[in-house]
């Protein structure tokens, strides 16, 4: 995806390297061991997603209009954000490592990596709290309110995640809680500040908050997919890390509510073994002739035809025709 | 120290109950699991120094003025703010624990603390963006962008403490910088926020500043005496900690620097030892006869006289008095 999204967002390059700068910047600490800590922060970075949500979305509300110093850092803000709960799910995974044998050195690195997370998170809310909100007519602290409303969801969707860990019997309703609060809410509020930044009406603002939420769930979805059927070489990760964690994705939940009860009592059966190593693949030859990765299929689609109904209201723009590509790209990406 | 605190404090009593209902109610959640969780927090909940420095300073700088549900708030915010530091140091020390012999349990409570920890922070920044600072003729967004720098300095105070972890040459001065940045910048703030929240001058503002940044050194290096020497009865915690976490603290780094060589080696291979029952005990009765323990507590004194000093502009009050006996408190209180 990052070379596709590269081509894709040729439009916003200069603001784009101008986020690159101004969170390098941001980061920058007069101590030698936080700056080398924060450049180990870069190898998580990758296709700026977020980003460039809010600087596509603010182009395609205000097509004729220039992108201000405040896209920037709030462009940068959410890319922080984001930086600061992959380093904590960091934290979560290696807890996971740890489970099979820890080391010190593991053990060093992880308490390194929450002070880290913690660290981005708060300059992502110092930033944010240097936004001009009322050059844009907005109440006086509109993107501080909305970020920090964004992350106490996360949170949430973080915890419930974690509550229903190894709940089998998860159903699709808490299910799409989670990913909605967990990754959708970013997306959204990307899309609602890049709106509402460029001058959008409320309701301009509030079509782009849908597109950006749907968008985060079909992804989400479509994540999940593809962590269980997908090609581990075209991904570009490692795959069947939702089997492992104990986390219950949408095939799955539908399968234990679809398939007849004998290939539900395996598919269960499956699930509380341990990691064995054909246990994946098992699980892939029961779940993919059923019905339910098409179902979980056509849920991502329904959610990318709504994320591009959303756009319909926008005048016709490049950047509208590069989010109505971005939408069908999540459901259609190899990753 | 609670319950001497519980007398001096008595001017506040209607505020602390206002900022314990409104911690309560801006964590509660639709989600049951993190109620449960949030629930667990109030474990750690003790002193309330925090919100204290705010309401008192407020009240010590306009003696004749009423506090407002903006007091209320940033007493709020910063007590979350110290809670979610708390939550996330218990993630670091089960860490340690984990290292003599991990349990899943052990580990899924660590997996909820980093992310509770997320949420107290989230939570405080989002209370915070409601502030009205233009009330009191304030910049709009005074008290986040103050909240957010602090933690930006928390956050750099932990990673540089961790980079010098187990460092036996560690020098005063990064000590004063690792202590002032993770304790003292969080009481400083709450006494500039207090004050500034009261109408008080950028002088008089300044000088609360000033006392909550020398109170809180002091503080911390007389933690630091009470962990080598205190009596765990009077202290009511365990001690000895600082040694375990291969922490150096000032009369440790001050005899390191003065003692006799041979003392200086026998303290070096003392605390390079693993965890021997009787390490603690070798230490203090090395370090105790030496000047070095009289050392720290006269440079506690000093700060804690200097903290007093910046309340001599202040008009005669009832809170000024109390603030007084406060900083006095921290070099005399058993804990």
């Amino acid at each position: 995806m990052t070379s596709a999204l590269a081509s894709l967002t040729e439009l916003i390059r200069p603001q784009l390297a101008a986020v690159e700068d101004l969170f390098h910047s941001e980061l920058s600490s007069d101590l030698k061991c936080v700056n080398t800590l924060v450049k180990h922060v870069s190898r998580f970075r990758g296709k700026m997603l977020r980003p460039c949500l809010v600087l596509l979305t603010a182009k395609a509300v205000n097509p004729t209009g220039q992108l201000t110093a405040d896209h920037v850092k709030l462009a940068t803000v959410v890319e922080m954000v984001h930086m600061a709960t992959l380093v904590h799910d960091d934290v979560l995974d290696e807890a996971e490592l740890r489970r099979k044998g820890a080391t010190i050195n593991h053990l060093r690195g992880n308490e390194a990596a929450v002070i880290l997370g913690d660290y981005l998170i708060s300059h992502s809310y110092h930033l944010c709290s240097d936004v001009d909100n009322a050059s844009r007519g907005l109440p006086s602290q509109y993107a501080s309110r909305l970020i920090a409303k964004t992350t106490n969801d996360v949170c949430s969707g973080e915890l419930l995640q974690l509550d229903n860990r190894n709940n089998l019997d998860l159903d699709e309703q808490t299910y799409l809680e989670i990913i909605k609060r967990k990754t959708a809410v970013l997306t959204a509020v990307c899309c609602r500040l890049g709106a509402a930044f460029a001058g959008g009406s409320e309701a301009v603002t509030e079509a782009m908050e849908l597109y950006g939420l749907s968008l985060g769930v079909a992804f989400q979805i479509q994540d999940d997919i593809l962590d269980l059927v997908g090609d581990a070489g075209s991904v570009g990760k490692t795959l069947g890390i939702d089997i492992e964690k104990g986390k219950m994705t949408l095939p799955l939940i539908h399968f234990m509510r679809t398939a007849p009860a004998e290939h539900q009592a395996l598919l269960r059966s499956l699930l509380s073994e341990g990691g064995a190593a054909d246990r994946a693949e098992k699980i892939r030859n029961l779940v993919i002739p059923s019905g339910s990765l098409q179902y979980a299929r056509d849920r991502a689609r329904a959610l990318v035809d709504r994320a591009r109904g959303c756009l319909s209201g926008l005048p016709d723009s490049e950047a509208k025709r590069v989010m109505d590509t971005m939408a069908e790209f999540v459901v259609t990406r190899p990753m």
